[in-house]
């Protein structure tokens, strides 16, 4: 984990300039000197409590014993001494027990756990739930749920999919109906009895806290007994598994919210990932039938306000598959500086009686090492110039505010998406790096590589990322938001053409993006969004690949004018692989999205 | 596995003729009744005593008591029902207790088994190493050692890789001194001791069998007691696990090969992985130190012998990643056409009341398993296209065997290297379509993609097959593996142009291998193995996908004219999509190649 510091050093400060975050009222005590505390107390709480661990909560699988679900005792450890780090709430206001934390810096420090051990977990639910709730909570919910979420008593779920709809959340079928003719009158809100089955629930069940507060969809019927069908019938519920008072202690009362079954994951297995029942009759509460929930705004508006914690989460999840693809870097880079195999190609190489060298020196095994350096370091940059954004979008001007989150709109999937598959990527080419031994369960990369393939799924599938792209991002007010971001790239183009050592990444840049531009005209040149939407995948890969390029030759303008420290040399290597290597992609992802290739669309089902 | 049959019956029937094998002196008596015969076979032994038992063996990992292996009872039962069909020694002469099987029959065959459960193994290394000691061992060694390996009472494997010599065996330190004055004299062979470390010996120890027969490269050190460095001094021997007479009976004596550690992998847990001690005293074996082996050959060609085993196991493991994406692909395939989640894209699927459609009738999911088909069938179709190369090699006439030979020595790289990285990428979308359910052990395909990821490094990683094919396999004999080649995808573009439904495709080929082509004078225009080289990588997947491309249209090519049926046009489709969105990556890879681009291999290592 030895580059990650610097890295993330050179990131915030050198090219985004972190610490003038400082000039905003909220951030006016801040310094570079309280960012880095943050930043050193998180990179040693990572490094004592976390990385330890790692394989241990990989081969002691969460398992439920008919009472309680049992993690090992470090992921217990490991909590405590996250929550006891502030790190929960830090972002929150001083008067809420916070430290007004900029995004930028928790999203930073958040790749030391990540990087560490990313299943253990960093409260990502756990603060999404509790954003959420002091955004569209009413007080009482902010005091009772959310102020002892961020105070570490109890952690947070978000709990949408169910079995039979996952993608698809128009069809949850989980149930409200309101709980007695006095259930307005709950001081904790509208008071509703739920039942209902929601599968992947994150952290669903544990014994990390002292309660679980899950944010549940679910939909109230309609006077005929019916739901909704449709978004339009969604609310929004805050379901305690143990039951609070207005002053948030525990009442004593077990709440009707059953864990049905524990998922068994591929991967990411130190978080568990649950089934579970509400209002089945497990756990009778109050002497009614159903679990207790209370409704958060209203009714009729759940998806518009999980949408907000939606958008955090999936930052989070591509900041995950980022780490991942960081902490496989950097295992195949000290394997490959270690490991003596084979001999140079060429003359050099031909005396056998010569010692080995070690495969650093082998061209093929640079190229790997480069391509993963290339793929997880321009996802962080890109990722925290997003984290960047959301600062903006809380603290800037009007109209700054405005152009982040427009911005925010257009690279969010993209934020989720790309890391999710190219740093998977980079993972299998640490396995490859290792030869025979990456494959064994003796070296750490097959986990990262395993346990970043959920990223890819969840929160979002990349098939609904893309749809989301194409089929709403780009296209929203009128195209702004595209063309915000193509204003964006364009002033890196003006900056880097005038350098005569970056003028042909420049333009190689303007013409991925006048050709994803054009793309993006072609797809829609028929107006029909199930012709658009055929290759909306190819697009989101084509689209993700121009943001990166973009991301890597804005991040070398931030180099010291003739740098000789190696350093930077390696992001000017890792800007030239990715513009030799992978730009180039991106003409074969668009040709079916400019043609509207209907050759998958059209697959009759029989033929396959 | 519903749509594995018809898919070979086609490729070897309609496309490559396999019928017409008869005509030749040595499969005279087979027709296309015996072939189905074998292939009736081989599908029911799998379908019963291998797919009900893949998770198990994944679960029940192989273990050590200390004395022995314990493997699952499953698999010993699955190893008995190969054994007792007769495919070990189906290919051998009559006069061998074989069937004279050719072997694109036997190779077709063998998908069931990999797509049922790749790893309980279909007794590939036995084959491979029993047919090697059928071409360079003495009389004595067949009828002792290869006889009873094909019949059923031996198994074998190869023993090249050490702790520190994996990819470069040149650095083996296995040393083999002579066993006493009369060591020569030995009816067995020239007997030696060895003494050495080896890694990764699949089925390197286990109780499926009698006794097992391993294959070892060893060097003899000279005169000065030193080893040869370079693989000039390797030798090859027979080293059996437990000691036999001359008749084939076991002596009763252990022989000094000791299991050392069993390999904890990713995947592939049905077979041993192991790490062998030889001569290490464990068991010490006639008062002398030291395991006892035969010398195959002579001293020196060790690896010269062993490449006769190593593409036939190269092939193997081709066609190991094909059938495990096949697999994948059947079990998306089933599960996209049952399950139910949204609604079409655009007006149609505006009315939520409407019940959800079957993922099979979104665009993006039809994408994911066109591309599936495409990768997996095109690689089943260039495996079976090798099969029958070597069926070709060995019983046509003298300049077709040696354009077969030529051939092979061309496309082995590929037949190893596409498969393993496409069909691993197949096996990822089939867990894509699944959604969450892929990545739960719940569900098959999550297993499919961890057995996948070791395809791409056994048998020689990427790497190895990349150099092969770059250094030394297109340069050979002054190109003419490759002119050859060539010559046969103008064959098939000459046929395809003159049909206006394939002229297009044609075209598109024919653009495909001129820029190959130009590539690869590109890549040597120096002179220069370190130039040419340092993008070898990227060159082998262009070039795989010309051959893949190629194979496709030549497949289409067998179509009957005017079809109707829904598994052409799945075919056509296949194709369509291969040309589509797969074919125009090729410029993107060779970019780096054309310009011996060096920015990967003069990344300085402190940049990292």
């Amino acid at each position: 984990m030895s580059s990650l510091r610097p890295t993330l050093d050179f990131l915030l400060y050198d090219w985004l300039q972190a610490e003038r975050l400082n000039g905003r009222a909220r951030f006016a005590d801040h310094s570079r000197e309280t960012f880095d505390a943050v930043l050193d107390t998180c990179e040693r709480i990572a490094r004592e409590k976390y990385a330890p661990f790692n394989r241990l909560i990989d081969t002691e699988e969460p398992r439920f014993d008919g009472e309680k679900v049992i993690l090992p005792q470090a992921t217990h450890e490991a909590h405590r001494a996250y929550v006891a780090s502030g790190m929960v709430s830090a972002a929150q206001d001083y008067e809420e027990g916070g430290m007004q934390l900029p995004y930028t810096i928790e999203a930073a420090a958040g790749t030391f756990f990540g990087t560490a051990s990313v299943s253990m977990g960093s409260s990502l639910l756990t603060k999404g739930n509790a954003n959420l709730l002091m955004v569209h909570g009413t007080e009482m919910q902010k005091a009772v749920f959310a102020r002892n979420e961020f105070g570490g008593r109890f952690t947070g779920t978000m709990c949408l999919s169910e079995p039979q709809a996952g993608s698809s959340l128009s069809d949850i079928v989980t149930r409200a109906t309101p709980d007695g003719g006095d259930f307005e009158a709950d001081p904790l809100g509208a008071r509703y009895r739920l039942k209902g089955n929601k599968m992947w629930i994150s952290a669903g069940e544990h014994e990390l806290a002292e309660n679980i507060i899950h944010l549940v969809l679910a939909k109230i019927p309609g006077p005929d007994g019916k739901l909704v069908p449709g978004t339009r019938g969604i609310s929004l519920f805050i379901v305690p598994k143990k039951l609070v008072d207005s002053d948030g202690r525990l009442t004593g009362e077990r709440n009707d919210v059953a864990l049905a079954g524990l998922n068994h994951k591929l991967g990411w297995r130190g978080t568990t990932n649950t089934l579970l029942n509400f209002g089945e009759g497990k756990f009778p509460v109050r002497g009614g039938a159903g679990a207790i929930g209370y409704l958060v705004g209203k009714p009729g508006e759940g998806l518009r306000c999980m949408f907000h914690m939606m958008n955090e989460a999936r930052i989070g999840i591509g900041m995950a598959a980022t780490s991942l693809g960081l902490a496989g870097y950097y295992a195949s880079l000290a394997y490959a500086k270690d490991r003596p195999q084979g001999r140079p190609v060429g003359p050099a190489g031909k005396d056998p009686a010569q010692p080995q060298v070690r495969i650093i020196e082998h061209a093929d095994i640079k190229r790997m090492l480069l391509a993963q350096k290339s793929y997880c370091e321009g996802a962080l940059a890109l990722l925290l110039y997003c984290a960047r954004l959301v600062d903006e979008q809380h603290t800037g001007t009007p109209e700054a505010a405005d152009e982040a989150r427009l911005l925010l709109e257009v690279l969010t999937p993209v934020a989720k998406s790309w890391p999710s598959e190219f740093c998977l990527e980079a993972n299998s080419l640490a396995i490859q790096v290792h030869g025979g031994y990456g494959y064994t369960r003796d070296f750490p990369v097959e986990q990262y590589w395993r346990d970043n393939r959920l990223n890819m799924i969840h929160e979002g599938t990349h098939g609904i990322q893309a749809a989301d792209l194409l089929g709403r991002k780009v296209v929203m007010e009128g195209g702004k938001g595209l063309a915000l971001l193509a204003g964006r790239i364009n002033a890196t183009i003006e900056k880097a053409i005038q350098r005569p050592d970056l003028s042909e990444h420049a333009n190689a840049l303007g013409q991925a993006l006048q050709k994803v531009g054009a793309a993006t005209k072609s797809a829609w040149a028929t107006g029909n969004p199930s012709d658009a939407l055929a290759n909306a995948v190819p697009y989101m890969q084509a689209f993700g690949h121009l943001v990166i390029a973009w991301t890597w030759l804005d991040v070398l303008l931030a180099l010291p004018a003739g740098s000789t420290r190696s350093a930077d040399e390696g992001r000017v290597r890792a800007t030239r692989y990715f513009f030799h290597y992978e730009l180039p992609k991106i003409p074969a992802w668009l040709r079916a999205v400019e043609t509207r290739d209907p050759t998958c669309a059209t697959m009759p089902e029989e033929a396959f």
